[in-house]
């Protein structure tokens, strides 16, 4: 593995190498962003004042039928890149590794990303959201609804 | 594609098909629930009092690191076996079919379920939550922490 810091810790086997399942890219996000100016997260790419479009290719179109403008919905999308093997990362701004699946990072197993958004238009195939936080031509895997009733956790008193 | 309902409309391919890009299950999610006896989404299974184990594969164990009991996180899995390519469905309680993309169906392009959960305890390699509503069995790949500085949308007045 290239760019591991000190303290990381790498698996032995490189998960982008099994095919336990696959995905099929159903779009691309079009965003103002790239390598060069990449908001950190999505509450720094809502402040841009930039709204991102989602291209879905014309098969999966049918699939935004009772989709409306105001909706919130979840965008998931792939991290194309990132590598897969970094089990214990050192974040920025941080003196010490810390397992992966208590990060947001990126570089992760299975590079599967989310951002929940509201949405300002759909139009000819394109979904235009609030804002998203990752690379133009981003691809993307699936829309869902946000369901307050399912997508906020219980009270941490209540279980 | 079998077990279509009156007004439903397939694909013309099946996304199983496609390899855009691959995926590394985990480890597994053992739940008290199988097909004839699953609830229909998370609060039922709450109410259920049952939590569920996230069994993690030995290799990945060291990104548990950092995850304590009380977090509150973001489950995401793979529900095999729905099929992937009806593009608009006819839920249950409705009359009319409506697009994938406005449902939280099993049966999507890419059947990448999440759950958003507490962590009650996490012991060698597996991590108790409050709920899941999957069957036992259902393969599992990633825990991510739930920020609701970005896991939140914004006002709907606000966008």
């Amino acid at each position: 593995m290239s760019g591991r810091r000190e303290g990381e810790t790498a698996l032995a086997h490189d998960p982008a190498k099994l095919t336990d399942a696959t995905l099929a890219f159903i779009g691309t996000i079009e965003t103002a962003f790239g390598p060069g100016n990449c908001p950190r997260n999505i509450a720094q790419a809502r402040e841009t004042g930039h709204p991102a479009h989602l291209h879905i290719d014309p098969p999966y179109r049918p699939g935004l039928d009772g989709i409306t403008p105001g909706d919130a919905v979840i965008v998931l999308y792939w991290m194309a890149g990132a590598p897969r093997d970094l089990i214990r990362q050192v974040p920025r701004h941080r003196e010490s590794a810390t397992g992966v699946f208590s990060l947001r990072s990126p570089a992760r197993p299975n590079p599967v990303a989310m951002a929940v958004v509201r949405v300002l238009a759909v139009d000819a195939g394109v979904v235009t959201v609030d804002a998203m936080d990752c690379w133009s031509g981003t691809p993307l895997l699936d829309i869902k609804p946000y369901l307050p009733s399912v997508d906020v956790p219980p009270a941490a008193d209540s279980v």
